[in-house]
């Protein structure tokens, strides 16, 4: 009975929606590298209005086995949030680490406008905010880059700083020889030097940027404080809950440590064995010319980076600007939307009658 | 090159996913009166292990124009979380007052194992969640409900009543005649006696169960003092946040109030008008027989309702075992799964061999 025909969602009650597939495609309709300049570009330019930014903690839900948290944060015109978790045991069980999906929507009337998937997207945004802080903080010239820790982050951090740092050499290690050749394979043809390394000792040896991105939930030490010359920048990616750093606390104490959001890093970055009054200093600081990045040439720099809220809102717009260029979307019909508002009853009841006739 | 050729996702990393035209045929597929009941079974189910679950306070963005929440919950096997918005304005410009999504995920190993449409679902459970505290609390024999408030959640009161509580006549009331005539056509064909009132006095004449659903953002008194009288039960439904409530303070004084969860009543209910002690009862008390529901005929009881994350959890769960049965939702590939958990950067550039291959 046509008359009776329920009329389509509205175009409002339709999000789009990024698969993991669409970010795959995506990612390469632009080009990992021009998305990595891109996602480095957005965060930069949020990070540079930090005080339009509502900066709620995190909302974590601890378990025995993992944790899975809301990241939520808004500009006062745009709120995004993001859903992740971190199960270390995972990889044993043949998971993910993390895995991660968000959402942008207008504050004026809270319907969303995307979905996305976010555990390709973190990868990303992850690697393009440490190049991002690279470029403020290390050394001029730096070249060549050690990664200790050649897991899912690796090769990430290792596209990011050469397409926004002008790296042109890797040294990698990893306790997992594994790890390691799975990372030279996937970094071959990038365009990059790459040089496996059999120990941290001799990864860090000539290398201006040591990036420490290891994966266990523990106090461990990757690098010691004689490993550690001067005029190198540290990117430290992988202590980013409490009970879990990478450092040593000397190389803490000689480094100018760097951070995303002290309240948060102090509780899940390196910095959690130092005292609550340590001086650091803010990123956003530093990217709008309000306070000094790298001093002089001899100094360590540090950037204790934990991930925070507003580089996933960064990131979700990034993507969102692209869906229209790439169409790598496909609308989900995620929100109930009668004619009359008021009606939402007589919605479902005309669903009926449309299935019925 | 069909050697690249990327395996497709695993079973895990593809996420059941309920649209709105899904929840509209799970729900006639079931029958509207068989899902209120089970919602309402599911619910009690939750709350009488109401002390296994992870109470978090809901996360609350707010702004000039309105509200975005996240209401996460676990009860140490499963998580799930709502995200919903509340924008009194929308409904002028066309939209939805409040919009909803909510997840269920593993807390075992943090990955999602449901995303579904909420606009509908809560709506379904609102009812629900009156219809099962009105089954404790409402005078035996009670037949005549009043509704004062003809908007979106009207006719699912009406039909939750019906289902769980036994109503078979109810008298309508809304200041817009427009809101009472819209639920008049809805209920039409429900199997229950429909009166369309000039008043609130003329409403609540002969009913022994009064739901207030109106949808004002600001104090409001639908119900004044006069209008109750002995015995009855009062389902109020519209105050549900800070500076929007219903009832008279006075009737607040001589009710037997309950509640869902005190620390979130006392901000978000009608209670909000009362001082931080006044004697209160959590339903999930009454639900196990811990408490006592009403003591008297005479006795006026009253669900102080704002919702609460534990009912979407119920929700989300009852909806979760109908999929199968009902094959009402579509897979999405929202979770990035590479066959090695180490190797995203690899299932990243392998879609890209395959995409020009």
């Amino acid at each position: 009975m046509s008359t009776a025909k329920a009329p389509p969602p509205s175009k409002l009650a339709m999000v789009p929606f990024v698969s993991v597939d669409h970010m795959m495609k995506l990612v390469h309709a632009i080009g990992l590298e021009q998305v990595l300049i891109g996602l480095a570009e957005y965060i930069e330019q949020d990070f540079r209005r930090w005080e339009m930014f509502d900066k709620t903690p995190r909302v974590a839900s601890h378990s025995s086995e993992g944790v899975i948290e809301l990241m939520p944060t808004s500009d006062g015109e745009v709120y995004g949030f993001k859903y992740v978790n971190g199960h270390p045991k995972n990889t044993k069980e043949g998971l993910q680490t993390v895995t991660a999906f968000g959402l942008l929507a207008n504050v004026g009337n809270g319907y969303p406008v995307l979905l996305s998937e976010m555990t390709l997207l973190t990868a990303l945004r992850t690697a393009a905010m440490s190049a991002l802080a690279a470029r403020y903080l290390a050394p001029e010239g730096a070249r060549v880059m050690a990664v200790i820790g050649n897991g899912a982050q690796c090769e990430f951090q290792v596209a990011a700083f050469k397409a926004i740092c002008g790296i042109d050499r890797v040294r990698l290690f990893d306790v997992d020889p594994r790890a390691t050749s799975k990372a030279l394979v996937n970094i071959e043809n990038m365009g990059i030097d790459v040089v496996p390394c059999t120990s941290v000792e001799d990864a860090v040896s000539g290398a201006s940027i040591i990036t420490t991105c290891t994966a266990d939930k523990q106090y461990a030490t990757i690098l010691t404080d004689n490993l550690v010359g001067s005029g190198v920048h540290i990117n430290a990616i992988g202590g980013d809950c409490p009970g879990k750093t990478e450092l040593h606390h000397d190389i803490l104490l000689r480094a100018n440590i760097f951070v995303e959001y002290p309240p948060q890093t102090r509780v899940e970055g390196e910095i959690q064995q130092l005292s609550a009054d340590h001086p650091v200093t803010e990123l956003w600081r530093v990217f709008l010319g309000e306070a000094p990045g790298r001093s002089d040439r001899a100094e360590i720099t540090l950037f204790d980076s934990v991930g925070f809220a507003i580089e996933d809102f960064s990131a979700l717009r990034f993507v969102r600007d692209q869906l229209q260029k790439t169409g790598q979307y496909m609308n989900l019909d995620l929100l109930a939307d009668p004619d009359d508002p008021r009606d939402l009853f007589g919605m479902l009841s005309r669903a009926k009658l449309e299935n019925s006739g």
